[in-house]
């Protein structure tokens, strides 16, 4: 399978995140990226898209503000990494300010995501990276894997939010549907809800977006994931949620990811985007549910076994001893 | 003028707030309280109303939450104070949840008004001040002070802001149209905009709210206080915005004054409730504007021309030095 990266991927190195009433290390850290591009090995770099399939998931001012607001921070005397601490939680609209405490507010959904000096350039070149493995499933590979970091899940549209700022799953499954690969399932199987999929594709009939996720009563990001969010409008029913306990194992999953697989194939998708995370392996350290590494490859060929061409793009993991092993076990049974 | 407080008020201390990036000091503290007190003397105790007139205002469910935040965030092994890190930006809606980290998020707008273990005896306190106030005035006076601490005007019906809790305006102002005391108006010349009393009050045409603010282009809290918001629905026309720039001096400051008044007066306000912050001081550590003692004094003057019942009701002022002074200026323009 081929794979893609890019080395400034690495250069995304915040030092903290706010969770749980205090500041903690940032869990999703760089060495994720060593870890597994060493378990995978032979990645290709990826190449350049340019900023134009972004700017068809992303506001253009959110954009803008991702690429300036390190700079911007530091213009204002601030130190560290750059966060919000306000948020617009009503009556959200597009507003111009003046400053950048209320610009970090403005388009983020939590005070977790920390932009750091390489975060833009990390973020343009995992969105890259999705758009490559794009190119190879177009040319004909049945899947290739995109080794996105930062992930891309709980980025919205026109926000950042759960160490994510570009959402790389949905930029890719937009620009196959540009490109007229067919109708688009995207299948999240990271630990957490990927809200800001969901939300990039709540009222459209053109993308199924199904997600096997801890329940968000209990775990991030809390507010979206709940199994009765099906759509809005002509995208009712184009959303699936399938939460689960904390302490599932791999056969209450893989029932779930049976019948996620399921509704994709009754909604008849042409093609796959594949959001993997690995924080569903019993060791990760902020997750909490119980699959061990053999179970990925039991993922991985249940998911091979729909046939469809599949994109896939990293999203979480934090247990970075195991994580490149588990990664590559994935990646092995999906290949069988 | 009578005075109200409550004793309980003093125990809301919590340690430290989030601002631009990392802890600071919490600025909203304890000593804002004793030096008003000091230097107005004569304060009676609050009488106590019960839950009721909160309720008015108040989603139940959140003043469940903010009874029994703290305990909850103890129970789950938290350290310090409780605050949240994510927050529902888009689609907020009721849901219920089994982790306090959850709940913090889905009652609140930012991750700057901590709960501490007197927190809510303080709120619910503060709002019996204003209440207590209300009745001095329902009796003849023609202005009553409640010593509100919290403050309230960041506050909306379900989530928390900018050190407020419980909306003790809004409150008050509630519970003067249920007692049937006219045409109620809320004038808020605190140095922030009154974001959650314009909430509980956008749709409403019975309550007419004017602030005088720093323009949120540059300041807390950003998202509301904009010119252009002016009321929804029924409530179309009923809100009043005017944002002043940094480094408002009382001239210009006279001028929105005169005009916010003057639109008080042509709505036919019977009484009038008043957001007073001290933060418009020149001196003020985390506000902008250029207000010197002696315009508290003027200020004061102003609005009791305007001639209506008032109740005055505390909310910001970070001069704590100054603050007592600056407290017993206005109160002391106000009676001329
Ligand atoms: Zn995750
Ligand atoms: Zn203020």
């Amino acid at each position: 399978m081929r794979l893609f990266h890019h080395p400034l991927q690495s250069e995304h190195a915040p030092e903290r995140e706010l969770h749980n009433g205090d500041w903690v290390p940032f869990a999703e850290c760089p060495e994720r990226f060593a870890q597994i591009l060493a378990a995978c090995g032979g990645a290709e770099v990826a190449s350049d898209h340019g900023a134009g399939p972004i700017l068809s998931v992303h506001d253009a001012g959110y954009v803008r503000f991702l690429e300036q607001a390190h700079g911007e921070w530091v213009a204002a005397g601030r130190k560290g990494d750059a966060i919000g601490y306000t948020f617009p939680v009503v009556r959200r609209r597009p507003l111009e300010f003046d400053r950048i405490d209320a610009k970090l507010g403005a388009w983020s959904m939590d005070a977790s995501t920390p932009i750091a000096s390489g975060t833009w350039n990390a973020a343009y070149w995992s969105a890259q990276g999705a758009l490559s493995a794009l190119d190879a499933v177009a040319a004909g590979e049945r899947r290739a894997f995109a080794l996105c970091r930062p992930p891309g899940h709980h980025a919205g549209a026109d926000y950042m939010g759960g160490y994510c700022y570009l959402n790389n799953a949905a930029i890719a499954a937009r620009a196959a549907g540009d490109r007229g690969m067919g109708r688009v399932a995207i299948l999240d199987v990271d630990y957490h809800h990927g809200n800001g999929t969901q939300d990039i594709f709540y009222a459209s009939p053109d993308v199924f977006f199904a997600s096997i996720h801890a329940d968000p009563v209990t775990d991030y990001p809390f507010y979206w994931g709940h199994a009765d969010e099906r759509g809005e409008g002509e995208g009712e029913g184009s959303t699936l949620n399938l939460p689960l306990p904390r302490g599932t194992d791999w056969t209450a999953y893989a029932q779930a990811l049976d019948a996620a697989l399921g509704a994709i194939g009754e909604w008849g998708a042409d093609m796959l985007v594949l959001s993997f995370g690995a924080d569903t392996f019993a060791g990760d350290p902020i997750s909490s549910f119980a699959l061990q590494t053999d179970d990925f490859a039991r993922m991985g060929e249940r998911i091979a076994q729909a046939g469809l061409p599949t994109v896939i793009v990293m999203e979480g993991g934090y247990a970075v001893d195991d994580l490149g092993t588990n990664v590559a076990t994935f990646l092995d049974g999906i290949s069988r």
